[in-house]
């Protein structure tokens, strides 16, 4: 039998770059090797924007397209909204019992994202919900609901993973063994940084190519792109943080890259021309993705009958798992239920 | 319409007479008057009896047993077991985002119950739980999900029913007037003390009487109840702290209780006759109670039929709910869902 990966995003926006070379690209491949399932997680998404569903609620149906797009195969892998499993729900409440609020709050992840959430939590983050501190409970009930054995993540995630962990393992040395313990898995591809030089991509931050941005969107964000004229002379592969486009022709322009480099270190190239090039590359490198988006936006019947089977599916088994779970913790009272 | 009004039980042992005095013989009243909901709350049990749910599973039929013996009629009232709606998970969920760490952390509720948990929780509480400080907003949901309009509840439980009040004030200005905010009904009936003397007759502190003890049973606890031998010439109806023989007479010895009281006072009567005497009156209060409960511990098929129903009625009510709250948090993604 296949081990089960879990993977997902948070619909709080559109996908992007970062998103596709981070994750995406790699489930398109994931899912032939793992049973795959990848949830859409409101429920999470509104931890931090419950003063606004709207948002959340327009980016489920974005964030599945955005998915599919990439290569998503829904007989290969399973696409469900968090929302629509109440295990996932009642296996938080579970959990709830078997993790101290000292350790989540001594949790590195959730220490840091409390910090980048002032205007939401305060600055001495005395406005925290009881919900956001939760969320490391929340996300170990998304995984092991499905009986995941691996789950992709970056390097700043760890320390979810290993929450998760331990709150399967009290569960199981106080139940029996019934919770699958789950495994990070490391991506090779290091987070993407943003057009304006940010370390990171974000929906939120403004410096984002998404993968439903088409020529003339992508050609003028990377002519805002930022360059640095007075190093990109120097431009240096092993640190390229002056110059963005420098830093996107490496990733998009495998086949110009080198003479893109040397031209620029010779001075035989404007930053027009070459932020021209590096628009058309990263226009070619989206153009299947987007013909692909263009394809399910035009039938927002056949993404709503995926995401259908993907939650019918994904509640069989979770509910596997909670008879699983109700029968350990000696709470499943009658014969068939 | 008939308001709504709920209340409930944790099944963490059979309940006694400080139960029925405190709410039960009341509940076979209300059940008239108002649409009455009867929660037996193994989910909230777990959350101080996570490591023993055996105690939790055992004491689910013996609560519904004790409501069933003390009049309750499941035509007009609905009993149901908490971890069989996973509606009121759901909802426990989204209210996590509407209240604050801080403002759980200061409920004078939690705290005294935090603190009477010492070994469980900590001398200074640093392992509380996540699940246990959150169960105010637990009780926000289990209250709200079957729309109650009232709660019976003691002055110690004050609190719980603002802090509900807080969070359903939230949810509606945040996504609309969609719960009822619910008001408390604070009994007159005072909270019953125990054998020894403890304000609180408690199952965890080994000092009550059961619904369904039987008579030797109550002659031998009430012959270890506490007289005090030097005040007991002087009982004070009014401050009647000291024998807690005379205290349970004024509760159960309605036609004896003046000469009872009397005959004390002038030394007429030894401890031993005086004991006796209680413990045939308790007997013959009890005595319809214990054979009604005797009929349903003879049927556990008929409990079992009558929780199902319950239970099914108390679900489909939860599922309005949960359909107006989805509604109204834009998270209804599908016709139909």
């Amino acid at each position: 039998m296949k081990k089960i990966i879990l993977t997902g995003d948070r619909p709080t926006g559109k996908l992007h770059i970062g998103h596709y070379l981070g994750s995406l690209e790699n489930r398109a491949k994931l899912q032939d090797e793992y049973d795959q399932y990848i949830i859409i997680a409101d429920v999470q998404a509104l931890t931090d924007n419950f003063d606004n569903p709207e948002k959340v609620r327009k980016n489920v149906l974005e964030v599945t397209m955005d998915n599919l797009a990439c290569g998503i195969d829904p007989d290969k892998s399973t696409i469900f909204i968090q929302s629509m499993i109440p295990e996932i729900a009642e296996l938080t409440i579970f959990y709830s019992n078997l993790v101290t609020v000292a350790r989540l709050e001594r949790n590195p992840t959730v220490k840091t994202e409390i910090s980048q959430k002032k205007e939401l939590f305060g600055v001495e983050g005395d406005s925290l919900t009881y919900g956001f501190l939760g969320y490391p409970v929340s996300q170990t009930a998304d995984i092991t609901a499905f009986n995941a054995d691996i789950v992709p993540v970056g390097e700043d995630q760890l320390p979810m993973i290993e929450q998760a962990k331990e709150i399967v393992r009290k569960f199981n040395s106080l139940y029996g063994d019934v919770i699958t313990e789950p495994k990070a898995m490391i991506g090779n591809v290091a987070r993407v940084k943003g057009l304006d030089g940010n370390n990171k991509m974000g929906k939120s931050l403004g410096n984002a190519i998404y993968l439903s941005d088409n020529e003339q969107t992508i050609t003028l964000k990377v002519m805002s792109a930022i360059t640095d004229e007075t190093k990109i002379k120097k431009y240096d592969k092993a640190n390229p943080d002056k110059c963005m486009v420098g830093y996107y022709h490496d990733i998009f322009s495998e086949k110009d890259k080198e003479k893109v480099f040397l031209e620029c270190r010779q001075g035989l190239r404007g930053c027009v021309d070459c932020k021209k090039q590096l628009a058309s590359n990263i226009t070619k490198t989206l153009a299947p993705i987007r013909e692909k988006r263009k394809y399910y936006e035009e039938r927002p019947e056949l993404v709503e009958q995926i995401l259908k089977e993907g939650i019918k599916k994904a509640r069989k088994k979770a509910r596997q798992t909670m008879k699983k779970v109700k029968k350990a913790m000696k709470i499943n009272y009658f014969k068939n239920n």
